[in-house]
């Protein structure tokens, strides 16, 4: 069974909210930090306790190297530190690295992120570089049963400088290259009829989401920008079959839930906060 | 000044070898490596022995975080001392991390790799999320005279895969995507003609290079690929005006020259390889 196959089935028995661990120092709570640990300790604090509390209604977490990153090597032992918590729980965790490299230079990434210090689930890339920039991860996909997710069509205002630029056959840039990273996709297909080889897709209007989806069919998605970025539970149905075959992720609107429900403890509001999220998106699914 | 500035300065001084600190664990001679130390440690020996020697001849240093990332936090701390021991020498550093995310996250990058533990003077973006994936590093830019050097063109087998595309209107996906740089990069030009936005080109066939190399004047180029992946001087040539604006990496060249050079230690064989080199692109630039 491969990782997608679990998250697969992970996303079956709780449904598909992914829990975005892109904690940043000033998230923590008034009072919350100890005064005697270091930044990044205290960050692991709080993601223990995020963790914790969200483990039953979480698809999967994922977890946002760049925070962790900008603390330097306190940072990244707290990275560290995170994602074996996470694995300990036994839910699927995803690296959000996009990281987009060649020949050597990809195996060193394939191997700093899918086994030792930092090891993890499942990856995120990026396809500017062309499928030489993919290739050196799939013997990790094809031995361990690890997962990628790589860019194809983001949501954020500058997707349309580059990605969705029309192409001489009529395609957008992001279609060409969610056609070849598809298509290099089933080459590695799992029990539940996803390929470990997964596409990283935002939310848009109905209609494309629609089209998207049925041209993916067996691509499993990780749509970024539910909430903080604006994506509705509506948008992102068109992206679940039944409810499977994504997750979706929320990061701020679930670590800082605390803020819009006073007098609830942080961990409490998240896992209020990722129920919500849940609901709604169910409710959208059942809606189609 | 700004670090462009500054490189462009370095490139007058010691020409345009950038000198690319890709170490492998495997790339240490046979008996360099003490039992009593770590990889990274050993790894930071060798790396210092070969900026030692390198130093006098490099217009700039490159390193490569995957190879330090692949060994998780030995490696990373391995990273920061090469930066720091480079950075001690004032010969510019290139960190050749191609991160690129958007938002608050291109933020945390922003500050994990041009300030703290892994501050460099450089950094390598790629762009495929638009120019909301390059603008969030322009306070940096602007306020430290920070560089950043941004994937257009590479010229790895699987740049055919989309860089090579060709859009609607005719150019190829790496013409626009290199065109907008261009223009985005006029708001920080440097005393020297070029904009701290530089560019990341790989070696092509001559009359392709100097239409390139005619059609961004003020960016200042990142060029891969000499020596193990395939480039030559007169390839190179192109992309230099009047031997600067530009500075061409090579790794395992200059790291494993040793193996060429029969009873040659390891650093002065490296010291050979960068002269040579040297000669080689000036001598190409001359012809021209």
């Amino acid at each position: 069974m491969t990782n997608m196959d679990k998250l697969y089935e992970a996303v079956a028995a709780r449904g598909p909210v992914c829990v975005g661990l892109d904690t940043d120092f000033s998230y923590l709570p008034e009072g919350f930090a100890k005064a005697e640990l270091t930044a990044g300790e205290n960050i692991v604090r709080f993601n223990q306790a995020i963790v914790d509390a969200t483990k039953s209604v979480a698809g999967c977490f994922k977890v946002q190297i760049a925070y962790y990153e900008s603390l330097g090597l306190d940072g990244l032992n707290a990275y560290k530190k995170t994602l074996d918590y996470v694995k300990a729980t036994g839910v699927p965790v995803i690296a959000d690295i996009k990281r987009g490299d060649i020949a050597k230079t990809a195996e060193m990434y394939a191997k700093a992120h899918f086994e030792g210090d930092f090891e993890a689930d499942f990856i995120t890339l990026a396809p500017y570089m062309g499928l030489d920039s993919i290739k050196p991860y799939m013997p990790f996909v094809e031995e361990k049963g690890k997962g990628v997710f790589v860019l194809v069509r983001t949501s954020n205002p500058g997707a349309k400088d580059f990605e969705y630029e029309k192409l001489a056959d009529g395609r957008h840039v992001y279609d060409m290259v969610g056609d070849k990273l598809n298509a290099m996709g089933k080459s590695c297909m799992g029990e539940h009829g996803y390929s470990s080889l997964g596409l990283v897709i935002g939310g848009t209007h109905i209609e494309e989401a629609a089209e998207i989806r049925a041209r993916y069919k067996d691509s499993f998605f990780l749509i970024p920008g539910y909430g903080a970025q604006g994506g509705t539970a509506e948008d992102i149905a068109q992206y679940l079959s039944a409810g499977n075959g994504g997750v979706v992720n929320s990061s701020r609107g679930i670590l800082l839930a605390y803020k819009k429900q006073p007098g609830v403890e942080f961990a409490q509001a998240a896992y209020n906060e990722c129920v919500n999220m849940k609901e709604a998106i169910k409710n959208a699914c059942d809606r189609l």
